[in-house]
């Protein structure tokens, strides 16, 4: 394989953020997220059901040092979900990201106080999961399938990783290492082990950014293991299951061990299939193994279903998991707006994979999902005040509907407080809190902007120190401002900037001149030395658009979506009135294109003069079709990610035209 | 209440069926459904489960009499579901119909056979449930709400009421008036009484069917009670379901005790709400008891009832109950067309329901609903060869759909062989076998007509014996020729025609003489002496027609359906091939309109050029909005009731316009 134009995304220190639309998002998820996360870790909230999260560990942690005593009442064992250990994984994670960008001591030291704890449950052999300590060590490592031991290991991961990046603080990483050896001890090819691998995937690539940190052949080794033995025959879960006598909660499904992407050798799929978030988890691990090993089979195979799911599967929010139905994809062009399940956790997965692809060979088209979750999908989860949550994204909303009509049973018409199964607003906080790592990447001679945001960066690049500062009202305005600082004097790089998919026109200039850029797979490329003080102004047109959808998704047929620039809209009851299926687009002429600042936290809106099907003369429910009675009813669109925050109402992304 | 122009349907022994649209269904039903499903109540089906329901039957008349010895096994007790015994109900009610058209000895002497061994198993009080009897009789009316002890009663009643005037024999008859006078004596106004009602409707119009045969007021008054103190406060299943520990299953559903119709008095409730077997069932008796009591304010309830439903929560074929969840109607407009649930048996109480609110006053708009259901949204619930059968009634079908989207699970692209749950199959029976009572009714000095279709009808109307015959090729065709039979010399009387709402022009003729008639509430009247040999020629224009539906419907926007007479048309995959919903009516100008004997045992068949969307040069999920490409394709319509009978495959009725 050749892996010369393989990238790197930037360290989370490498980049600092000061936009004027992210980080408002940046600071919610500082200043209310990340707190109230930590209240509910430790069961401080009132009126919420416990999370029991700490109190595992506390428990834990008096069960391996009988010499602790947290207090924690000796007759009441595990609390919460089998995967509860996840949750404070993910708030360190988070947390940690956050003190780069905002140092604070007391936050610091309630994650070491956190780490203390967590390693004070740790087993003398490395085991660290509070649900098999408390209940029993002997039945660990007996349902890999359902238990989600190996996801929990894969969130310390990745939380190990990001505290020491943030801190250099070895203690968290140092356990979760010694917790890897654990299971290597206990999972692999060899004879005697069990040939395993987990049920819910993250592991695969906490274990790749784990080998990121200690460069140990090892932590690489076992999560190839785990791509690798995936859906080999026989399979585990089949073998596992029998053996165990465990459930098997999908055996009369069509999904069978797919649910997992457990039924075939990653390489043999070729279709996103079963639980959403399990599955881009595992594609962005799968990613991650091709671009550092080079196996074309694999890239193949991320490829394969990388297309698969931005071609036939996902939503133009970048929203995906059709399918209420154990959360999942169901099949191609299937795209209900109103019974999706699109859960933010997926659309985060979806990203998480998008930058891996990304860095195995920069494409506009990959990052053009990246940046369609951002915008769209992703932080249409959280309320504007950082409050309230959406599990379930639909792109149409009906209140009756969602009170009677089972099929949206699932479909919140307004955020919800907190979750008892609390994974999305969590990993909001982990990929906000961590934007700076998505915006740049680097390979040895190229540097490449992917996202466009007010930042400042820095890289070695061609052998030099090179800084470079953003400034834009991105994506509410078309223009770009970069401007180069090469302290140790001119460094000679290429460097490419995303033109993106939506974009149909647009003009750069450096230094003031105009200047012609080769577009290479969606990268306008500029190759010079850069010196101290470059300019680069880039300036993408950003119309309104109306999109639709292929021939083949039945349920937008004679519908449109309106987009400009990233950002997709939506009408909201609050602003058209009820029954948003009788508006229609008509064609829209001279549209009006706003920014309010004080409306949800300030929006560009749009407003154009659409139509209205009146309602007919006799109150029939069946005619003899008939031309339309249409009259004239100004529309007024505002920003998707934003609906939900003035009360319960319709809403809809697709428009009859 | 004026009660002057109401009228009462023809008894089943005065119209003799001879059509060539429905004669064959109705010996499908003699021939196929009647036989197989004793041979399935007597759990002789080889491969199927056992329905238990005659064994249950024999096990009861051994308890009730222990001379008695079938051979059932002592130790295995009650089979089947709680409502088991209506099964045989429903099939005594079909057979006896059909031995009204069709005299067959063996039928009989199998009608005996049952009829002695369900008199066998009834108590000496006059009891007669073999759930109970079997289960333990201390436990009997504890639980009105859910086991549905009074709906058995009640298909009892109609199955008694149809033996007894198929063949004059009393036994059923009188068996089921001792238990009315059990059920009369346990419950009712009176202090000691349990003030209850069925919780599953059908007693109401069946005790009241019974009053017709025995004149008895007490009959009425048990009918009368049933619906009026439904719904009254304290809420009798409220207090049932406390007072017996019993399960509430809608206690966390927003259909509460309206999921019975029970939530509020009959009188007070404006929207068909609930499991919508039950609701319009309550309804048709409802209806019944306006009829005879000339109860103003339930006269008015049901006409709201049938306005809302007809009005807001139909689907075009007749089909009702829209949500799956419960079986139950949802809310106006909501009307699905993939994930309907649209039960037969729903389809077949609307036709109850219309044809009882003719007999109060006779609309056309009411027997336009009854003549949409039966040729649409009921006989779509039987395959062409009688032998399998469709609970549920989409439509629009996706084969994919069905099998993995939970939405539609319940959804089947091809008919079932037989339920473990088996209403709907009987319930064809007997609503088919009994068609003849539906086609004409009659007060003092009016004669109605409201289905056209092959027959010979007598009735004695002012004051004379007069027989009419109606030759026709209804559906297909919209000439129907009527030949009146004035045997005791000429009569005077009205005869009312009706003009279905499809029909927008039409031609009538007196022997050979074009006549005007006043059209009356949708019936064309004709007020004369009536002679020996006049004849009638009606003849209907049946252009196709697209039809639209009402712009509060959402799911149809920017669709049509094709009609022609009350025929619904719809695409089929085996004739238009996959991915339906790319297909575009365009302006249809010349149509062919076919009839193929040899097509699915004879339809009439539509064709003309219609469009369908090209696929895109580039394989994108989205795009900015471009001019569709349309390329021409023949469109092929078949009846809707026909669909599912060359395999599975995709079907559509609301087509792209």
């Amino acid at each position: 394989m050749d892996t010369s134009n393989q990238s790197t995304p930037f360290s989370i220190r490498d980049t600092a953020i000061n936009d004027s639309f992210w980080s408002p998002f940046m600071e919610r998820i500082r200043t209310k997220v990340i707190p109230y996360q930590w209240d509910a870790l430790n069961d401080r909230i009132p009126d919420a059901e416990p999370s029991y999260c700490m109190r595992n560990f506390k428990l834990a942690a008096e069960l391996t040092h009988p010499e602790l005593d947290y207090g924690v009442p000796g007759d009441i064992g595990y609390g919460g979900t089998v995967f509860q250990d996840s949750d404070i994984a993910k708030w360190i994670e988070a947390a940690s990201y956050s003190l780069v960008w905002h140092p604070d001591p007391e936050l610091e030291k309630n994650l070491d106080g956190a780490i203390d704890i967590i390693c004070d449950a740790q087993q003398k052999d490395g085991y660290l999961d509070t649900y098999y300590i408390i209940n029993g060590l002997d039945r660990r490592f007996t349902n890999l399938k359902d238990n989600h031991e190996l996801y929990c290991f894969g969130h310390f991961l990745e939380a190990a990783a990001a505290h020491y990046e943030a801190t250099g603080k070895r203690k968290l990483l140092d356990a979760l290492i010694r917790y890897a050896e654990c299971i290597s001890r206990h999972i692999g090819p060899e004879e005697g082990k069990l040939h395993g691998y987990p049920g819910h995937e993250i592991a695969e690539m906490a274990l790749i950014r784990l080998y990121g940190v200690t460069k140990d052949e090892r932590h690489l080794k076992l999560a190839r293991y785990f791509i690798d033995q995936r859906g080999q025959r026989p399979l585990y879960f089949e073998e596992e299951t029998q053996r165990n006598n465990n459930d098997f909660p999908w055996k009369d499904s069509y999904m069978q061990y797919q649910y997992y992407q457990a039924g075939k050798p990653v390489r043999d799929q070729h279709r996103a299939e079963g639980h959403a978030v399990r599955a881009v988890y595992l594609y962005a691990g799968m990613a991650d193994a091709a671009r550092l090993t080079g196996d074309k089979k694999l890239r193949d195979a991320c490829e394969t279903l990388f297309a698969n799911i931005a071609g036939k599967q996902m939503y133009i929010t970048g929203s995906i998991g059709q399918s209420a139905y154990g959360e999942s994809f169901s099949y191609d062009y299937d795209l209900p707006n109103d019974t999706v399940y699109g859960e933010t956790c997926a659309a985060i997965g979806l990203a998480f994979f998008a930058r891996r692809m990304c860095s195995i060979t920069p494409r506009s088209a990959y990052a053009d999902v990246l940046e369609k979750t951002l915008y769209n999908g992703i932080i249409s989860g959280m309320s504007l005040d950082g409050r309230a949550f959406f599990y379930v994204n639909p792109l149409e909303a009906l209140p009756e509907a969602s009170l009677k009509d089972p099929r949206m049973r699932h479909v919140k018409i307004e955020r919800q407080k907190w979750f008892a199964c609390a994974c999305c607003p969590p990993n909001l906080a982990r990929i906000i809190a961590s934007l700076g790592a998505y915006v740049h990447s680097l390979n040895v001679d190229t540097l490449y902007t992917h996202l466009y945001l007010g930042n400042e960066a820095k890289c070695t690049v061609g052998g030099k120190e090179v800084s470079l500062k953003t400034e834009t009202r991105y994506p509410w305005e078309g223009r770009i401002d970069i401007t180069f600082t090469a302290t140790s004097g001119g460094a000679f790089f290429a460097y490419g900037l995303r033109i993106p998919g939506w974009c149909r026109s647009y003009t750069l200039e450096l230094n003031g001149e105009k200047t012609a850029a080769v577009v290479q797979d969606g990268y306008a490329m500029l190759k010079r030395e850069w010196r101290d003080g470059d300019r680069l102004t880039l300036v993408f047109d950003m119309p309104v658009t109306l999109v639709e959808s292929s021939p083949h998704v039945r349920e937008n047929r004679g519908k449109a979506a309106l987009m400009r620039g990233p950002v997709v809209y939506c009408l909201e009851e609050a602003d058209n009135g009820k029954e948003l299926y009788r508006l229609r687009l008509g064609t829209p002429a001279a549209c009006s294109v706003t920014y309010e600042k004080d409306l949800l936290e300030g929006v560009t809106v749009i407003s154009f003069a659409g139509k209205r099907e009146k309602d007919w003369p006799k109150d029939e429910l069946y005619r003899p079709l008939d031309d339309p009675v249409l009259e004239d009813r100004p529309l007024r669109f505002i920003p998707y990610y934003a609906w939900a925050n003035r009360g319960p109402g319709e809403m809809t992304v697709w428009v009859n035209r």
